[in-house]
């Protein structure tokens, strides 16, 4: 945990795992110092499994965001699972045996308006790995992505709330009108649709853990399979833009009755099933 | 350019049009002070088509690259390119009217072994621009990534040969032994056999650039289509992960013969005819 302070859910959830099979170590992944320091506290530095899992997000028209802002989504989402890689690897490398899980995003995968750069840093990450999964495989080390879609938590929840009082100076008004009136919306709704819980993407990693041939991308809720096929049925990349403005601009309400039978679809006896990889 | 001291080839090879339809400017897109004045120096601030150009290369095992040197590499081929964006779009936006080019490559759709980081940050400007197109559709500014894969420039030579000669210290025997014996030939064979001239990539972005409805991908170079194509027809990543993995270690005999056909195939005269789009 980056705070130590905060530990006292998890260790409630915990029960008799805390101090027996679970210990807590303070890290935060932006720091060259905490991540060699967590690291050397683990007995023998000797990991079997890394689930990178830090991340933050950031929402909003990209003239109101600053270079520094979009260095801070970076530093999490992308260096900070770089650095923690680069730590724990050449021992996996050396013991030819290991297993590095990155949680990514569907955002990895296909862009989504309005979160440029929350989208940028999760490609990166997968381009990063795409890479790196091709040379730790001659070493016997795994590499898998988890590719999950909206998910409920308390910290998106209070985003969605604070992004909606919000002001974007440097932003034109067509611009704040389009984010706040017609993609907030719409986002909300797919939330409701489509939003798996925590424990939906904890049990997905598991079976990635778990299995004996782990995939290497596995995304944790098949609703989002047609989002990756469409950009994959044309390298031009023009269905994928059109499709999702017209999403976005020409079919608003039509989308939102999509997503309310979505949503009766999806309710919670349902969504069950639909937890991937199967 | 960087430094307008090295101008002169450039103003030999526009000859009449220096001074006349072609002027030059400092710029460093890693400089928000540089970007500024630059921009500010156009009549106007008024921009037509913005063409990202500006991107360094970066080879070799993640264990011997350091954080910062891989920050270097994201602040000129992502941040840089964003602080461009964020420059120039919004007068565009308010015109209703502009395009945008950048120049990505085939490394931000798929990676590829020993260029993790390189790779990660086209990947990150194919994600930021995915998102960014969307909203753009709506204020008539059109955004086209062009996609090449090895171009033949001094630049690119001279990154080659002082690769050979290095040390990587941090990363292991294996590792060091995988990089030079066996991706370096496999690369340079590739470069042979594939890459196109700066010319061939300046042509293909005048037809993106000339082009009444331009496509959002561009690929420079018709040969690269199988290896996106594999990305795209298995979403578990595993046939790409497996098929690069066979190529470099299990049959890289096969596929130096290979890449020597189609360097016959694709000699000059031939090879005119495979810049994309058509």
């Amino acid at each position: 945990m980056r705070d130590l302070k905060k530990k006292d859910k998890l260790v409630q959830a915990a029960g008799d795992a805390f101090g027996n099979t679970l210990t807590l170590q303070a890290l935060d992944v932006c720091s060259d110092d905490s991540v060699r320091q967590c690291i050397s506290r683990v007995k023998d530095r000797h990991i079997d499994i890394l689930i990178n899992n830090a991340g933050v997000g950031l929402l909003g028209p990209v003239e109101s965001i600053s270079l520094d802002q979009m260095k801070t989504v970076f530093e999490t989402n992308f260096f900070g699972t770089v650095r923690m890689i680069k730590e724990v690897m050449p021992d996996m490398k050396r013991r030819r045996m290991g297993h590095i899980i990155v949680m990514s995003s569907v955002m990895g995968m296909q862009g989504v308006v309005f979160n440029d750069v929350y989208t940028a840093s999760k490609f990166a990450i997968e381009g990063f790995c795409e890479s790196l999964a091709v040379q730790l495989l001659k070493f016997n080390v795994k590499l898998s992505l988890i590719e999950p879609g909206p998910v409920h938590t308390e910290f998106e929840a209070k985003m969605m709330e604070e992004v909606a009082k919000m002001e974007f100076p440097g932003a034109d008004a067509d611009t704040v009108r389009y984010f706040k009136d017609v993609y907030m919306p719409s986002s909300i709704d797919i939330f409701e649709a489509m939003g798996q819980t925590p424990d939906d993407i904890a049990k997905c990693t598991k079976k990635v853990i778990e299995s004996s041939n782990p995939r290497f991308r596995n995304l944790t809720n098949s609703l989002y399979t047609p989002i990756v096929a469409m950009k994959y049925a044309d390298e031009t990349g023009g269905l994928s833009v059109h499709t999702f403005y017209n999403l976005l601009f020409n079919f608003g309400s039509l989308m939102h009755i999509t997503m309310s039978i979505l949503k009766c679809l999806t309710c919670s006896c349902l969504r069950r099933r639909t937890i991937s990889p199967d």
